[in-house]
């Protein structure tokens, strides 16, 4: 039989009623003729209690002792979802990690999923289960520990069981009903997207669309799985939500998909860096260790240095993080300088950008994407502090009070409230 | 070294708090030179939370997923246990039951351990480790489940590890510091014993004397395994609590160690019912089967029945049982009646009786311990309803009323407020 895999996170599995919810899907395509996959998250809220736990029990925690411990909400999910499809005369079984096995690395708190044991499910299938129930987030390592991938990482534990079953789609049910061409919260105007290639969804992911896990997406993209973004929350049917694809299923794709953002950006430029060979490391290296998530970069040209001492070399060199890092980002680099590994005038800080990105497979192809998008900011009299590109994207650094209205502005330019 | 086996209960590992305390005592016992094995009971209220949705979300629960379910409890206090101790810098590690493993019989819900694989504990304390969490109250089936052993069950985890490793002594840490003569709420006088053996604890235990499983004694008999209750919400050293014990341990013991009771019991008695070979168990099998737990059981005389027709051998048949299984008990003889299985002319049923019951290994060797009982009891113008005896136990079903004056008659009366 034709296996699909469905995935309900901690929202859609919150309390008894909405894991009930969840179980109506699942028996609507077993009655399709699926036998099914069912990844499910936590419930709402529990491995928020669990983590708390751990960290007040030991800030510095074994993360083996934290993979068993956090581990164990997505268990009782399991082990109840299988109890409710059973209720619906759904002949169902759950699983945790170990039992599949899930098999990871020993990277605790953030491990790879290296391989699935089929046997033991399919048995189950062929026996006439219909539904195999599987704890997302966890796996077993090659010491026979419980390890958990990260946040998310149920996302993942779904693209995983749906490449190695073969399944015709891995389902991905969430609070919100499908990926959009911008947030609506910020325009009105933002419409749902009926396809979307898996490299646009990467970058939307990694640019704040925060409805898939980006590691998920790489996954989906490199086993060719197809993905679906649906409600939980909603009546759904074969044509919900939106699909995430490979391009060759998108058939006349706009040069544009979407409008992404990133609100609390910052950017730091170090003034009058002597510039010469490995400065970008000596920079960026001790960045990197203390933790900051470096984004855009952009270097000036070089000029000659005025003033005393032997000519040399200097540039300005920027950068963009999350605010939340610049203290880090601070400390690291004048630490440098402390050290003689770095030498700079100044370090000037702006913590009042957003990061507004255009998206699309469709620029591959067309020409003039980047001067659109400047007119029509300019248009609106938003500045450009830093520009960054990619094949599929395009991004700008703007001051923060003019982010909602970039968005709109490149919305409409792109004519992203128009159908497919 | 020598190995230690604790365990912890709920209510002393109810909180973060509680279980810093229970952690300490473990650090305290490796400083004395033990490797320590630490069986873990689930959070206070989190099994009944777990049981809870399981019996909401289905009635008639497949066990395989009540046992998934609800052994997660246990296996959060493991971990949390294991990092409370890392903290303190005791080597430790936790091990859910699938991990050691923990081998059960297929009984889902009701599992008995059929053994223990030392290996991988071994070669962790091998490694430097000194303390093996252990989470309680779990294990795994031959089809590869997880399964669970029943209420109480960590006891019996305890008990079977301390066999599994020749533990010194099994330490079991409750939220009462010790095995006492008699119920302290009801007698003033009651008295912490020092020691007492194995065979009285099980009459103890299934007497009413909550503080240990059943199974767990018999356990630690059939193994010799010393136990101790005690407190872990008080101060503790190597003489605290009770010592459960085998009898040669125990060197001049009273002709009775305790007084227990059990408040709400019922009497049933089938008036005039035909006496012939096979209605015992034509009585007793329908109430065994309608899951009713009978306890006492006393058959008068047979005598010649007046009347009409053939003559015939009639007997009044008395049995005790819980008071809320009295409307199981009378349904199950009704209709053994109705079906011509057994014959009798009235049921009387009693449910304000209770039963208060003297135990010890010292009858043995001692006569006259009934005749002292009831002496005291006709005293206090307590009359005896039925009466039942074992080697080492007499027990009187008695008017509710008088059921507190009888168990302090009966302290005063084998003077049990005095030290051994």
């Amino acid at each position: 039989m034709p296996i699909l895999v469905m995935k309900f996170g901690g929202t859609s599995v919150a309390d008894l009623a909405r894991i009930r919810a969840a179980a109506e899907k699942v028996r609507a395509e077993v009655a399709r003729g699926h036998d099914v996959i069912v990844i499910v998250s936590a419930m709402a809220g529990r491995t928020n209690e669990l983590v708390g736990w751990v960290n007040e029990t030991s800030p510095m925690y074994d993360a083996r002792e934290y993979d068993a411990v956090v581990s164990s909400g997505e268990n009782v999910t399991a082990g109840l979802m299988a109890l409710t499809l059973q209720e619906m005369d759904v002949p169902a079984r759950s699983w945790q990690g170990w039992q599949v096995p899930i098999h990871t690395t020993s990277a605790h708190g953030a491990a790879r999923i290296e391989g699935i044991d089929r046997a033991a499910i399919d048995a189950k299938f062929a026996e006439g289960f219909r539904v195999a129930v599987i704890a997302g987030f966890q796996g077993l390592s090659p010491e026979g520990r419980i390890t958990t991938l990260g946040r998310g990482g149920s996302d993942t534990t779904a693209v995983a069981f749906a490449a190695a079953f073969d399944a015709t789609r891995c389902d991905i049910y969430t609070d919100v009903d499908g990926i959009y061409t911008t947030d609506p919260r910020i325009s009105a105007k933002a419409r749902k997207l009926t396809r979307i290639s898996f490299e646009e969804m990467l970058e939307l992911a990694s640019l704040g669309a925060k409805v898939l896990q980006t590691r998920s997406v790489e996954l989906a993209m490199r086993y060719k799985v197809r993905l679906r973004v649906l409600s939980s929350f909603e009546d759904t049917d074969e044509t919900s939500g939106t699909l995430v694809c490979d391009e060759d299923e998108i058939m006349e794709s706009k040069v544009v998909s979407g409008v992404a953002h990133s609100r609390d950006e910052a950017k730091l430029t170090l003034v009058t860096v002597e510039d010469r060979p490995g400065i970008a490391a000596a920079i960026f290296g001790p960045l990197a260790e203390a933790g900051v998530n470096v984004d855009m970069i952009v270097q000036n040209i070089s000029e000659q240095a005025q003033g005393e001492g032997a000519p040399r070399e200097v540039t300005d060199m920027t950068f963009s993080c999350p605010t939340d890092q610049v203290g880090r980002a601070r400390k690291a680099l004048e630490a440098a300088q402390a050290r003689g590994d770095i030498r700079f005038d100044a370090l000037e800080v702006d913590t009042e950008v957003s990061k507004v990105s255009v998206v699309g497979i469709g620029m591959r192809s067309h020409a003039g994407v980047a001067a659109r998008m400047f007119t029509a900011l300019a248009a609106e009299g938003v500045n450009i502090k830093v520009i960054a590109t990619s094949e599929i994207k395009i991004s700008v650094l703007i001051d923060r009070r003019y982010m909602e209205l970039a968005v709109q502005a490149l919305h409409d330019a792109f004519e992203l409230d128009k159908a497919d």
